[in-house]
């Protein structure tokens, strides 16, 4: 499944670069949620989804890299989330956030810095939908993918299927043309894309997306 | 001196809503930006600046409505900010803060909650381009204006005279068509625009900005 | 009027304390909610309001020395308190904390510590209807009064003299029966009662109740 | 071992229940330190303590769920603790905690929420006396008991045998009559009972207590 | 009055510059406490001032600039420190801080950034030794004297006058020997001397303090 | 390794003692940086480093006892630092800010409480060169060795073994002359020496750094 990432998509055409985006056949949108204090930066908000909502029926995924994320969840599945997920590192009370999702109908994902340990999942694994393994540090765009979340991922991949559970692996974070058949091949289902698979330079919107439908096979 | 906020306009279409704005002669133009933090929601980053900046060469008015605004000075400056406004109330060492704007070639602001003494400017009259007084509370569009603001607007303005000192007061909150004379009338000279009196459902921007821009006689 | 500082009751009998009280003809019961940062002491919670609620008809008045007051207006109001007041000093915005509280229907008030200067209230003074004066540094029962706070008191009653609100002043610390007739000369007429007028050592309470009924004339 | 949550119980006649359950025999009473930040919401304080110490000799339990714990370690202590688990994910300098409530000659414990992973006890096994699993989110009375923490209370009770510590599990969190021989099965040996086995509506106290001594053959 | 700023002192040979200095007669030493969250730095600790205690009898005088300051009097009362003063910019329960201050028998002081007002002191006047007016934004040495504060000093001399009270004000920042006369001029008694004034690049040491002096007539 | 803790030395003659501990052939210096949040104290900051740059060519390591590390790299790497230690405990994005140390051209190095469990390590094996194992709780001179860290040291260094990087096992705290070669059994290779083997009373420090040089053969 691949999914833009809507925060390297042209700010100032949003509802024409999720038109072209939603006829493209992408699996989900991705909005990068900042708060300036987990991640040093600021991104978008709910009234985004609003926005946008009404002109594709795919699922909006929201990534919230916010501390005490548990005070914005209704916010985000009124604003028409379908998947929300939260940082494991930020201040959170992670199995009651998990379920709050969940109790909104909305899948629970799991996100994860570069650097957290797996263990962090070991008791949250049902109550999970996906997990976003971060192959950058969070909080900006056109960064340097960094290679030891590699072997995160097989090793997410494993614990997975050690568990018997249905989860998802989100891969964010540079997910480059180059990167995309390495972390398959470990074992991530859905790919964030950014500015070095989708938003390039120089490549009409229309012809990138088509050329990474085309290019995950599926 | 008018100028839109640009968390009331059609978020999926801001380059075209710039462009129109500018051609209707808007002043300024003022990006709220959140932190869920110092207020309870999000909705703009330094990539918005960045994306509209090509579009308009009118000022870009940017209100760290945001927990130490310290450390985003230099990364609103460089996305193309004119002038920034802080919170006396966040976590702040407000001289400072303002030095370090200017220091960037940037008007400073000092940004007021409805609530807030007007004493808090006693030693940084000197320091300080414009005060912001919010007349609601800052972090979501639609509020009702508060009234005893417009008391506040014209203690404000007594103050500047007495110090011969040439501070704006620029308005922020439900401004609306009805609003305007009153908060003008007390010595507001900078109005921030929102869904009460430029982004209303109904009316076409274009003429919306043209019947504000009569309406305020300059 | 007088009320009962509940921290300084019984714990173990509240509900024989509450009975006591209200047939003594107290005006108010007074809460002390203390979150262990912004005072350092922990105290009660809303069940306690639930759990007594069933006891009298008289007003709950909750004082919340707590960060973030506004997290705690519903818990509170939901409970059954008739008043709440917040920290100026605490993380708040106060215009909206103050205007929450009213739109429970409940009365707002603003808690104020020693230090506290009152401009503070120069523009809350229509949407508050009792201050409420620490005459100690809130966070413990059985500190000494502070005296500097006999002038605060007067020149918060000539504050609210000159704006014609009908604003109460609540004194709160130490109001002991030596006490009790300076604060109302300065102009407090609610005064919350602890260790040194109602709860008093080897007095019982059906007769320390009557006798500071009888001592504040009303 | 069986203990009373006292948040469950009548909060207005604390010393006659204290004292029926003193009769009936339960091994500890438990105590819920609530600070509004790491929970949200409210219970009691050290003066409880103070008040019920001299109406029963059996232990006194407190479970700290609060920030930075360190601060109320002899605060609690000189309230009349025997012992005082705190929770690891709050800020906190874990062994240092443990030890300073040991130097005070109290059994320490560790608290930990139903998400979090085990391995944060490695390095603690020698100082610490019992674990509190969490067997809901805490923070309020009368949630559902999360079932994966069944299989949690067995990894842990694994992990002290492999120890060769004499290490209490102590569950906390919708403990009930149905629950209860799961929990012992899995490795538990110290119940908090509640509202679900202890403060049942329509069961006279006396009579619910020594249906649970019955019921746990010890 | 006048005191070397230690922070602005040889930081290798601390003990032989606090002996000249002791010689040329200062009249206390001021040591700036950093916690790299109040202010952006780090300076020195407790442990300075227990090493330079025996090498003279002049006051200490410890400037806090730190969050919560209230968690420090103790361990800077006991490593020796005859005054210490705190931001009331900080988290701070003013009046009970400086009050603590006092129980351990030194002097309490109210620091101010550049841009605090007055009114702050309002309540706390009968409570406080001294004022120390930061004549720059306080953390670092060597910046530019804010000339607005000149104002500032006057207005505080005034505000002390009207008080009757005994209340020396010091002044912090970018004293130099250009600054003294007109600092003193205005009403401040107590000059905290740094790099501009004292521990000049190409001046000795003895010869420094001796012109400061003399310079300063007393 | 040995390399002289800092804050232990003769904090009013620094230049000397460091001249002697440069002749004694230590192989580096260690900074104790404290924020008075993350560790309860104060020590030294970046000026210290200056003032003794120019004593000696040794590296010297800052160990940052400090929360939100990442703010001060550049402050300590341009005060003459060559190797930096954060804590994995502190509010950090760990992968971030050792990644920050290194494109200084600094070595970085991650230090653990004695509680925080090795898993931490487990994606930043690739990104570390040295982990700080505290053997005390990192705040205070003078504290009790804690035995359960020496396991921890031979897990540590087998996990290293494991990983085939090289990275360092640098032990802090209480590390006495009885302590050393137990420490360097278990696999520790870089020791910080403190008032327990080289700033003892009663010995003269030439003499106490060249027994230690011999004691560690090396």
């Amino acid at each position: 499944m691949i999914g833009p990432s809507l925060m390297c998509a042209d700010l100032g055409r949003l509802i024409e670069s999720v038109q072209i985006l939603n006829q493209g056949n992408v699996d989900f949108f991705h909005f990068d949620i900042m708060d300036g204090s987990f991640v040093p930066n600021f991104s978008m908000g709910p009234d985004m989804l609003k926005t946008l909502r009404p002109h594709t029926s795919k699922p909006f995924d929201v990534h919230l890299m916010v501390e005490e994320p548990e005070r914005f969840i209704d916010m985000f599945a009124d604003a028409g989330a379908n998947m929300i997920s939260v940082h494991a590192e930020s201040k959170i009370h992670l199995q009651r956030v998990l379920q709050s999702i969940r109790d909104r109908n909305l899948q629970a994902g799991i996100a994860l810095n570069p650097s957290t340990p797996l263990c962090i999942l070991d008791y949250v694994m049902d109550t999970v939908d996906y997990v976003c393994l971060m192959t950058v540090n969070p909080g900006f765009a056109g960064q340097k993918f960094i290679p030891s979340t590699l072997g995160k991922i097989a090793d997410l991949r494993q614990k997975i299927n050690a568990s018997n559970m249905d989860i998802s692996i989100q891969v964010d974070g540079n997910i480059s043309l180059a990167a995309i058949p390495q972390v398959m091949e470990k074992g991530a289902d859905m790919l964030v894309c950014g500015t070095s698979s989708l938003f390039m330079r120089g490549v009409r919107l229309e012809q990138a997306v088509a050329d990474l439908r085309e290019y995950c096979h599926k």
